[in-house]
């Protein structure tokens, strides 16, 4: 710690009263420097976080501590003690620390005491690794143009007289295709004609107006015309963004005048309470109003988000220009409102996989009657906008490597291929990374236990829960984790059995079969003991199963082995723990050099966003949509194969597994 | 009376039953020939509809019948004597029948008694001279051929496989591609989405799909697609025109097949509550609310018609593709609901003169979604859609000959040109015409004195009232008779001031000055004399003086003379009773080869229906709205001089017109 203004219980004290949000503002502030922390007797050091506790600094640095209540401070297990430095947080009688609840203040030292320590071995274990972030690794490469569909510009316009008495619009008309419009066809919005003539005279024949690409053949669309005015009184340029997924839906602000997000908010999608799955939704929409109180459902949600977002920046509605929505085909269906009984039966024909715009407040969004909605096109009945919006956002449909586009949300969709060509298909995993099908699986939310790692002997656990709060289930990211921890340290078989003899409380046999206490029910936060069941590793194998056929069911339709990968991107919300090494392990990914795969998130909205900034980014995905081949996995005998001999871990086939079969 | 199938007695009892509607009827039917009538002493002939009564048969005969009720009934004088043949009507005491309630049965002589006869001087004077119909003259030269911007199109789509699973859209997307609209960027509208899966499935996969040109370079917009069917069960395909005038509002419904009008309606435009005059409307425009009450008014007026047009023809609203609309450019901005104060205020624009057009339900219209509404594009403030929509309407910018187009509506608007040029003016002649002004003007319905003709001595009144009824006021065609009759027997001088020395009763100083009593208080239903003053007189040469001046700037403006004109069309509602002569007797028409002059009646509701019929006449207005040379009048020194020389009877040059100098 070389570097520090201000002394960090100065800082901390600022904290208390509210003047720093977090030790992170300090540390952007450059008040603060990183604090070291050197866990013993491993002699393991990293940088903390002045708001990481030492539970989370040991789970980054690889180190064990029992920790069974994920960071709540219920079970006292994860005491440490200080040998140099200083630290905030609770010291007991006897002298240790609650990791959990304990933060450095200086460059500390602490000793790890002997009930939670490994031998040498198991730290010989590969280190947790992450995916590279594709942002960070790519996001150069795609910084796009700021060229959105809607584009504002300032016009001046001759002030009229008896010798130049032509109408007010034809005035407007008359300037635009003097200037840099030139030969181009400006159809003209009818709302456009109420605000021209009070907008001209307000300003003195000064407009500011927002021309859309529309039509074919470089045509334009006059949808809006304001004052021009100078500084805080113009309106702002400003896009949405959207992603519905079949759980959440998340939005961004983004300003068009440079393309930055400005703020992000997201949701739950309303809809779950009518299904968790677009199946059921879709049962649900063929009673009588059923589609129309779907619609009305993700029509508010997405009200709402508006709201959100535009409090947060302080937007006004009128300085929404466009909306992008990139979702997936049904749930792009019920936002039109669109039928979908014909999605569900054979041969599964969606109304449309491209849609025109419209009017936002047309189909229901608060927003002034100028904004166009646009959805990204779909491939298929299950390869939809979001998959679409994914591949243009992470810019594959640019670019030369061959990759391996993974996106896991309530179902699996992958696609491979480059510039020149794609294949897609969707896995039918079902939402069991989302926590679906799994006895106390849940989405990635306070409380979820998000990363467990267990001490190979006494197979205790160490876990952390989302916002250190008391458990109330187990998310994706540490359902993996703690399914890889259970294979790696031999207490599950390759069929996913758990070893019968083991000598842990932990492993039982249960009400509905064998099981493993993650959580013991004083530590949470639903009255009884979170487990993890032989039923629920069941699932977990046959989703990952089915993604893994479903990379050698399109690798082998273009004559392709895992070899040829340059690169696998990995989308959807995991939350921050997804382990590389802990999905490769079960077989959820294949087992290639790790510094192929990618991280990037919510690809979706990315794409989204890209539609906003550039108009470009639109165009390419109708190309993408168009250019994308469809494999139905569902009547593949191919894809039947490669299933069936997933279904155990990680695979059946060692060979296909190298690193781990050592 | 060569044929007679059925006795005439019978056929009036089958018309008092109502079995049959008129005695029209019974000659359409070929039951009845037509009946002369002689009339003595003066020997002349004249056919006789057998629903015409005799006082009628007169008028269209030249003979003067002293009858000053206007045909009602009441006053008694219009007595004839039969002296051949069978009548059927109202015989008096003495023999006599009332001319205006007799009808003939038979051919027949009938004896004009003296006080009614005029001396052989009197007969000698040019008969009453209607303008040609322009459309019976010129009709075949403007048969339009059929092509409306919507078409229905029907299309069999294959059906879908796992093989073949591309998205409804796309299938008919396909389809249409490989069809007649290969290369045709379609766009499509959202509602179309709706209405397809069903449309889709119900008729096997057969559709029938409307197709609207849009925007440039031929693209198409599909806003419709219902399932394709047999005969009746199928829908129609329709077009609406409309002349929305300040004071009238008419309407046609077209099929677009053949392009065949199958019934008309109109209906007084409810707006005439806010203001007769375009400028009083324009003024309750400003009030609070105002813009949007005139909107509704005729936005309700326009349902009306629909209604009653939708019920006279069996057709639903659903049969409806497009509707066209040709009104002023006040009417239009009001339709539209766009802001009329700058039309206003110096230097008088309005907001648009080209409008994009608009979904008919968004302006209020009950009518289907997909129904898109146009309006013509107008010139400037006073010179309006009304007037492009004449001029495609009558072929002007098709034709090589120098035509003046003269639409005398509640303003007077002129056209001057042919296929290569033309310059338009509004002549601010004001209301006159349309009654407007004058202090028993009426519009021309039940009850308006519609032609009067004076006996040269005595001035004693041949009046006729439409629909024979009690007289209520004067209407257009009613006045210039009257106007031309005191002119022409000299009770007039060219000021349009009366001989104070005439040996008649009728003409007396009055309340508000000199007047002439056209119709006495016993025989009006207004229960006090219906009189014509010098006042309304004046009123009138104003008028007449504006047009006509109107006529000889624009001349001037392109070095021409009345001399260069090849033919002279009149449009408007004047009633059938406007005579040519008498026209130009008072100046209101130049003094030119009466075969030069046309009648074409409503020539703004003929060009939207030339709209509906085929898109050509919709881009022709485009052209023409954009070729034509708009002269300000108002501001214009040559128009000003020629007015002053025009407010003289027929006008102070009298050069100008040598068949009345004569």
């Amino acid at each position: 710690m070389a570097k520090q203004k201000l002394s960090n219980a100065r800082i901390q004290r600022d904290i208390a009263v509210g003047k720093l949000a977090t030790f992170c503002d300090a540390i952007k502030l450059g008040e603060l420097t990183v604090p070291i922390v050197t866990f013993l007797p491993s002699n393991v050091s990293i940088e903390i976080s002045p708001d990481e506790n030492l539970l989370r600094g040991a789970m980054k640095a690889g180190i064990h501590i029992n920790a069974s209540c994920g960071g709540s401070g219920v079970c006292g297990k994860c005491l440490v003690y200080l040998e140099k430095g200083r630290v905030t947080g609770e010291e007991l009688a006897g002298g240790g620390w609650k990791a959990c609840a304990t933060y450095a203040l200086t460059d500390i030292e602490i000793r790890v005491p002997v009930e939670s320590q490994m031998d040498r071995k198991a730290l010989e274990r590969p280190l947790a690794r992450r995916a590279a972030s594709w942002m960070q690794s790519h996001g150069s490469q795609i910084h796009w143009q700021v060229h959105p569909i809607v584009t504002k510009i300032n016009v001046t316009l001759p002030q009229p007289s008896f010798a130049d008495s032509v109408s007010d619009l034809e005035r407007l008309q008359r300037e635009l295709a003097q200037g840099q419009l030139q030969g181009v066809n400006i159809a003209v919005d009818n709302q456009v004609l109420f605000d021209l003539p009070n907008a001209l005279r307000s300003a003195n024949w000064q407009l500011k107006v927002s021309l859309m690409e529309a039509g074919g053949f470089g045509q334009r669309r006059l949808i809006r015309v304001e004052s021009a005015c100078e500084g805080h009184a113009c309106s702002q340029h400003l896009g949405l963004a959207f992603d519905i997924g079949t759980t959440t839906v998340s939005g961004q602000v983004v300003e068009l005048e440079h393309g930055n997000v400005l703020a992000e908010a997201s949701n739950y999608n309303p809809q779950v309470s009518f299904g968790e799955d677009v199946i059921s939704r879709m049962e649900f929409a063929r009673k009588p109003e059923g589609l129309f109180v779907l619609k009305s459902k993700i029509v508010g949600c997405l009200n709402g988000l508006i709201d959100d977002l535009c409090a947060r920046t302080g937007a006004k509605k009128d300085d929404i220009s466009l909306i992008y929505i990139a979702a997936n085909t049904v749930m792009t269906h019920f936002l039109l409102g669109l039928e979908t009984k014909f999605l569900r039966q054979s041969p599964y024909l969606p109304v449309a996989t491209q849609f025109p715009p419209v009017r936002a407040a047309d189909i229901g969004l608060q927003i002034p009657n100028h904004v166009r909605l646009f959805c990204a096109p779909c491939v298929a009945s299950y390869v939809g906008g979001d998959i679409v919006a994914g591949v243009v956002g992470i810019n594959m449909d640019r670019q030369s490597a061959l990759t391996l586009f993974i996106d896991i949300g309530t179902n699996g969709e992958i696609v491979l291929g480059n510039q020149d060509w794609m294949a897609c298909a969707a896995c039918s995993a079902g939402p069991a990374f989302e926590g679906g099908g799994i006895q106390h699986g849940m989405r990635a939310t306070v409380g979820a236990v998000e990363v467990v790692r267990l001490h190979p002997e006494t197979l205790e656990p160490m876990s952390l829960t989302i916002g250190n709060k008391k458990a109330k289930g187990i998310c994706g990211s540490g359902i993996i984790s703690l399914m890889a921890g259970l294979f790696m340290t031999g207490a599950l078989d390759k069929q996913g059995k758990f070893r019968r003899d083991h000598q842990t409380w932990r492993i039982r046999e249960g009400r509905d079969g064998w099981e493993y206490v993650v959580v013991g029910q004083e530590a949470t936060s639903i009255g009884r003991d979170i487990v993890f069941t032989e039923a629920d590793i069941e699932n977990l194998i046959r989703a990952k199963g089915a993604m893994f056929a479903g990379y050698q069911t399109l690798l082998e339709s273009v004559g392709m082995t895992f070899d040829d990968l340059e690169r696998v991107v990995l989308a959807g919300n995991f939350g921050s723990y997804l382990d590389l090494e802990q999905a490769i392990t079960i077989g959820f990914l294949p087992d290639i050099a790790r510094e192929k795969f990618f991280f990037a998130g919510n690809t979706s909205l990315l794409g989204a966003k890209a539609s906003c900034v550039t108009s470009e980014a639109i165009k390419r995905q109708k190309t993408v949509a168009e250019m994308m081949t469809h494999f139905d996995l569902s009547g593949n005998p191919s894809f039947m194969e490669h299933y069936m001999a997933a279904l155990f871990l990680p695979h059946t086939e060692a060979s296909l597994f190298p690193s781990i079969a050592q």
